[in-house]
């Protein structure tokens, strides 16, 4: 542990090695639940790629594992801590180093915080999509490291298709660069992919080329209100396969429309079963959004309240936004899942969730990027109920079962981190995941980087 | 040799195992210049995935090469034979197996032909977009393999984008299912993107889960004229740079317009140094069309004329898509090359091959998908004359050490093949390369597959 320590700061500054006990705690952890961390040796705040290398080496030379770590905004618990390991938190490599609107491209370090990019791209006339929830908070480099989504996939898409490139220091302190500033690039194979989601367990990002789009014009947004789940979601299955391009398509069941009221006072309608938010950035959205109230009133909503300006279209997604605080407000703790199934099964997915609640006797809030098929049912617990929390573990993992069945995958855009390893082996089955295997042992023969995550 | 057809006869149907020596020369070469071909054992036409694995499994078995092979339209010499191999032809796999207009996806058999499937989705109001000019032949796993571009691009992108899951036998024959039917999923590493544009070298995909899109408007397009190349690549970063969604924005110089109408008549105007044409598929495309003519106006234009009709612009996108065969017929042989750069060194990328090709003496014409940054220069030359033919070796080569000074890639959307390996090498960079060849070890550890391309 001297040793280590000493090395470390032999190739960086004094204030980049953090070493107190209370620091590295609360380093420890990203905001999963049910996820253990260990004890790490230090956390290292570097500010260069010479930084990153001269850690990785030091790692390297005396076997040490290291954990990259973004702003901890995760929730699978992949940034998460093991024992005697090296915290390498990137967010002080916080540079935009270049946005270009000919090329439509922004190159970045990885502790960019999201919305700080979305702002100077936006002051450009240009776009990056993928807007997770913590996107005030979360960096670049987690968004890569998890492959983060949000509430804009439903058009936009997730954060791999916005990453042309990457610069990379590998295990052993090597940099590696990837991909292209190009629009189009197929020289050998993709390494760029497959570190995008690789949750830091293949190098450590330390330079991305984003992808960026056009400034669309501003979103209008509708909410329907629906007496039944499954009603919301056969409006959601006519929506898509009649060709609409939602910027958003957010279902929120009522135990989600209840907690947002409760938190926030936003008089959202609570005898809805299913309250759905459906918007549009298109040239003329008041027209998409007549179209989708229509196909939302066939389906059987209630009530169709499309907002009138961009400023009611904001509250309604500021509502929506705040579901998971919400939800999390009812009990003292949450697990929010991150089940993804086919569009079509959407309805089984959120009835048979529905169902898993009632039978652990379980208060569970869904919300969903419904457009995606994407849900997140939030379990509701107390953790000092130790049957409660058995039966809250219980629920969460018979969710992503029911996923799996139902054609789905366990994690649609949080990733598998400490919380789902179990259950990624159970989607891959076994030719997968030996390959996956093979995979990490080319990247990090030693097993130091972000060991017992994953697999 | 005996025991090979011996053993592949032993699982396959009679007619799916050819050995006339007339037959396997028609199978051993796609349509790549200046690539050799060796003598394959036997051309096998497998039916079933079971037939494949039975191909891999007796490849395996007795050591032998293994070249998968679509319609062999490729321009890298990818599918080309090696001595002693098996052609795997996956042309008779060619049933769409689903197309799910709710989930907006498709699952296709590798041999698919690219316009039937099209024109399939296209019958239930959706969309595949990717489009390379051969489509009318082109398999999807052929795309796949090569991770195909085409006219789409600007708007749309390239193969990979639409590449959801795939069902790949391995080396050893046993199967692997990578990836998802969702809309978003990011449970471990992304195979599926490491198997697009792997061309073969990495397993064979028998079944591939497509995204759809729904089907856009008819696209207008219109043709503006310039009396320099530079002014109309200038054109083309305004259009960008002001955030416009072109479905198509290519360029022609005054070599490839002559061409075309020499063999169409088509009675584009020679007298433009070089010819941009764009379209819409959006809502309003003459607004947009309109707009755009204006930016072309301003970069120098002399005369802007747009397509009344959906069927006048039909007749533009045929001129261009003509480009190539018209190319072809001015000289007895051609090579295409297909860098791709930054958008913003278009104008230096076409200025710098002209002066290439003035400093060979060689014809040269210049087709691009100018809103990608991708050209396809194409060298014209006698093969008969042996010191033209080394000339334009030599030009080809130096068009692509241009194309990298200037930040960009060897290849946006043909591949790398026999034609481009040694300068794959030259593009990656040792670290890149090594982590690529350990790749394609992992997956494929006795080299069996497509052995002696890409690296």
């Amino acid at each position: 542990m001297g040793d280590l320590i000493k090395l470390l700061r032999a190739g960086l500054p004094a204030e980049a090695v953090l070493t107190d006990p209370d620091v590295i705690r609360v380093y420890a952890k990203d905001m999963a639940s049910f996820c253990d961390a260990g004890t790490a040796a230090a956390v290292v705040l570097p500010r260069t790629v010479e930084h990153v290398q001269h850690v990785m080496r030091t790692a390297t030379a005396l076997r040490v594992p290291v954990v990259p770590q973004g702003a901890r905004t995760g929730l699978s618990g992949a940034a998460n801590a093991t024992d005697g390991c090296v915290l390498l938190s990137l967010v002080k490599m916080d540079r935009i180093i270049e946005i270009n609107p000919v090329d439509r491209i922004a190159v970045v370090e990885p502790g960019v915080v999201n919305a700080v990019l979305s702002r100077a791209v936006a002051a450009q006339g240009l776009y990056y999509p993928p807007d997770p929830s913590s996107w005030e908070q979360c960096t670049i480099g987690g968004n890569i490291g998890t492959a983060s989504g949000g509430l804009c996939c439903v058009k936009y898409g997730v954060t791999a298709e916005y990453v042309l490139g990457l610069d990379v220091v590998l295990a052993d302190g090597r940099l590696l660069t990837t991909g292209r500033r190009t629009a189009k690039g197929v020289a050998g194979y993709d390494l760029t992919r497959l570190f995008v989601g690789s949750e830091g367990s293949l190098g450590v990002v330390v330079r991305a080329v984003l992808a960026l789009k056009p400034a669309p014009p501003e979103q209008l947004a509708l909410a329907a209100e629906f007496p039944s789940v499954a009603a919301a979601c056969e409006a959601v299955c006519e929506i898509m396969a009649r060709g609409h391009a939602p910027s958003l398509l957010e279902l929120m069941d009522r135990t989600s429309v209840q907690a947002v009221n409760a938190l926030g006072n936003m008089g959202l309608p609570e005898s809805t079963a299913a309250l759905l938010l459906a918007a549009f950035d298109t040239p003329d959205p008041a027209a998409d959004l007549a179209a989708v109230a229509e196909l939302c009133t066939a389906a059987g909503a209630t009530e169709v309240v499309p907002a009138d300006s961009a400023a009611e279209s904001d509250l309604l997604l500021q509502a929506r936004r705040m579901t998971l605080p919400a939800l999390e407000a009812l009990r003292s703790a949450t697990m929010i899942d991150d089940v993804c199934v086919p569009r079509s099964a959407l309805a089984a997915m959120l009835d048979g969730t529905a169902a898993i609640a009632a039978k652990h006797g379980l208060l569970i809030g869904v919300c969903a990027h419904a457009g995606d098929g994407n849900t997140h049912p939030v379990v509701c617990f107390d953790p000092a109920d130790a049957d409660e929390s058995r039966r809250a573990r219980e629920s969460f993992d018979e969710i992503m079962a029911l996923g799996l069945e139902l054609g789905g995958t366990i994690t649609g855009e949080h990733g598998v981190g400490v919380l789902k390893k179990d259950w990624l082996a159970r989607e891959l089955g076994p030719v997968a995941l030996e390959l996956q295997r093979s995979l990490k042992q080319v990247f990090d023969p030693l097993g130091l980087l972000n060991p017992g995550k994953l697999f």
